[in-house]
Formats: C-alpha cells, structure tokens, sequence
C-alpha cells in the first residue's frame, strides 16, 4: 500500500514536471530527458510509469480535464440559471488558464492538433455537452432566443472560446484573457437572449473578472 | 538572371516540401531531412536558403499569409457591403484551408503558439485590420448596432474564426468547415446587426458554401 502510494506520489511528479516543459516547449520540442530533470526523476524511472511521450501528454491532458471539471462541477452544483452558469464556467477556465501550469499545458496539448492519433476529441465533447444541457435549461428559462438551437449554439461558442484562449496566449501571453471573454460574451448575448431579455442580462460579462 | 529565377523556383519547392511536411507533423516533429526529402532537394541545399527550420516555418506562414491576403484583395475590391465583405472573406480563408496545403500548413504553424520566439502575430493583425476597416463601413451603413464597437467586434470574430477552424481540424479533419462557420455567422448575426436589419441580413451565413 505505502508503496502504491508512493507510485501514485511519483507520477503526480511526473506529470507536473511534463506540464512545465511542454507548457514551455509544446509537444513536438519536449524531451523526454528534459522532462525528467523538471521532475526531477531519472529516465528510467519516467519510462516506468509512461512508456512515451505521447502516453505523458494523454496523462497531463487527463489531469488537467479533471481539474477543470472537478472546478466546473463546483460551478455547476451551485443551481444557478444556465446562461450564468455557461458565463461563470467561462471564467472559471480563465482563471485556471491564468494561474495552474497543469492546466496552461493541457489545453495547449489538446490544441496542438497534429500530435496526436488518434486526436484526443473527448475533453472537447465534455464541454460540448455539459454547455448544450446548460444552454437547454437556459431555454426552458426563457435565457434563449426561441429559433436557437442549444446544440448548434454550444457547437459554436466552445470553439469561439477556445480561440479566444488561443489568440490571447498568442499576442499577449494571457494578459489580455479576461477582457477578451468579457468582449466574447458582450457580442455573444445580444445575438442568445431574447431581445426582451437582454437589458436584464446584459451585465452577465461582469461576472468575469 | 536565369540562375536568380532558377533559385526563387527551388525556395518555391522548398516551401511547398516544408507545408507539406509542417501540415502533417506539426512544427516539433518536422525534420529539416523529412522537408529536403518532400522537397526533391539536398539537404546542403535546403539550408543554403533556410538555415533553419524556425526561418522555413516563416516562409510557410509568409507564402500562406501572401496566398490568403492576395485573395482577400479580390473580394474586397469588389465593392460589397462591409457585413457582406467580411462573411465572404471567412468563406475565402474557409476554401483555401479546404484545398490548398500550404494554407492548411500556414494556419497550422501560425496557431502553434510556442515554436516561435517572437512569436509570429503579424497576420493576425493584418486580419484584425482588416476586419476592423470592414465593420468600420458596415457601421456606416447602417449594418451594426451602434452601441458596438467596430475594432472590440473584429477582436472578437477573427479569434472566434480561428477556434472554429481549428475544432474543425481536430475533430473532423474540417469535413464540417463550411457547416461551422455558418453556424458561427447565424448565431452572431442577431448580435451584430441592429434589430430592425437582421431579417434583410439573416441570410449572409447562406453565402458560404
């Protein structure tokens, strides 16, 4: 048991260690010796534990979606309206993107498309359908315009928000993250909600910063 | 003369090899011999005109950057309606990711954030200028709602446009590229244009096919 945990406790080490160096480096620039200084394990004992580099960059992509979802179910478990929820699981990510390297480095990986084969699609799918149920509750609430389509819309602001994320990391290393989503809700909302409903929703952005 | 022409025809292959090599592998995993390979060159050669391989991601992304911009022009030149004219320069871009490797190869490098140090952001900007100038005119003709801002609008669609494109990649090989932007259009037009417009408008997303 002491020695399962230790194992366990290794490659956690790992993991934060390959986050670091493919958060710096991508995928393609990461070594495997490179990664293992950062975790400061030898190679054999990273070899162990993840047979290559593509099993470790599953693993980082893997542990930053849990972290990003254990983060969203906290959002989620809250009761609040869909359309609020949606905005505030949006900052929420922000957040972690600004601040956890594990997180920096996961949604780097899952964008970094050619990597992998088959390409790793399912963190994208949890967030397709957790933002359709939301945007479908939104609807029941009367949050949405009525020939909305709450699958059609969650299929476009995912990847809307994944670039944002993108460009922001790009031009301004993230400096500029919050007030791009705050800019992406501003000109989503008027387009989501019922034109009745939008002088009562339309501070939602405010929720992020 | 001859010998100056015969030169610019193998920096042409070259870039050519290197999208085609860049396009599948991604930046990291290309090699300068897999690119001399592609290319029907030495690798002597190859690096006599690019002595490395961050200057032939350049090039790609200069040569897809030049392809892109070249027929943007043609659209722009044609006088449309600013709305009009920026959904037709997305659909553009969209055919020349459908079709041409270099573009597909370009876009790829430009949004792999890490590999470059500066990092590339000049067609970003070009972008953002020009989508900017566009809903500039549109707000001039009446196309927008007025309390929008036309330069905080392009910093939100061109990031957008790009999470689009690249959902599409990972998850469908951009299979459903056109169907996606469609889908981005539709959902902000009604945010986009004023209220009395957007049933003469609703329509612009049909022009991408």
């Amino acid at each position: 048991m002491v020695k399962q945990e230790r194992a366990q406790v290794t490659r956690g080490t790992i993991v934060s260690g390959a986050a670091a160096v493919f958060g710096r480096r991508g995928y393609g620039l990461a070594s495997i010796a490179d990664i293992a200084a950062e975790a400061g394990v030898t190679k054999g004992a990273l070899y162990f534990h993840f047979p290559s580099k593509d099993e470790l960059a599953r693993a980082v992509i893997t542990e930053q979606h849990r972290r990003t979802m254990v983060a969203a179910a906290e959002v989620v478990e809250q009761g609040l309206p869909g359309l609020e929820t949606v905005v505030r699981l949006s900052a929420v990510l922000a957040h972690q993107l600004l601040t956890d390297p594990v997180v920096q480095a996961g949604i780097r990986l899952t964008t970094d498309v050619s990597m992998f084969d088959p390409p790793v699609t399912e963190p994208y799918e949890d967030w397709l359908r957790t933002t359709e149920a939301l945007f479908r509750q939104a609807a029941e609430e009367g949050d949405l315009r009525p020939d909305l389509d709450p699958g059609m819309l969650a299929s476009v602001v995912v990847p809307a928000y994944t670039g944002v994320q993108l460009v922001s990391e790009t031009v301004a290393r993230r400096a500029d993250l919050l007030e791009r989503l705050r800019d992406l809700w501003t000109v989503l909302l008027p387009g989501i909600v019922p034109p009745g409903e939008l002088e009562r929703l339309r501070r939602l952005p405010d929720l992020i910063h």
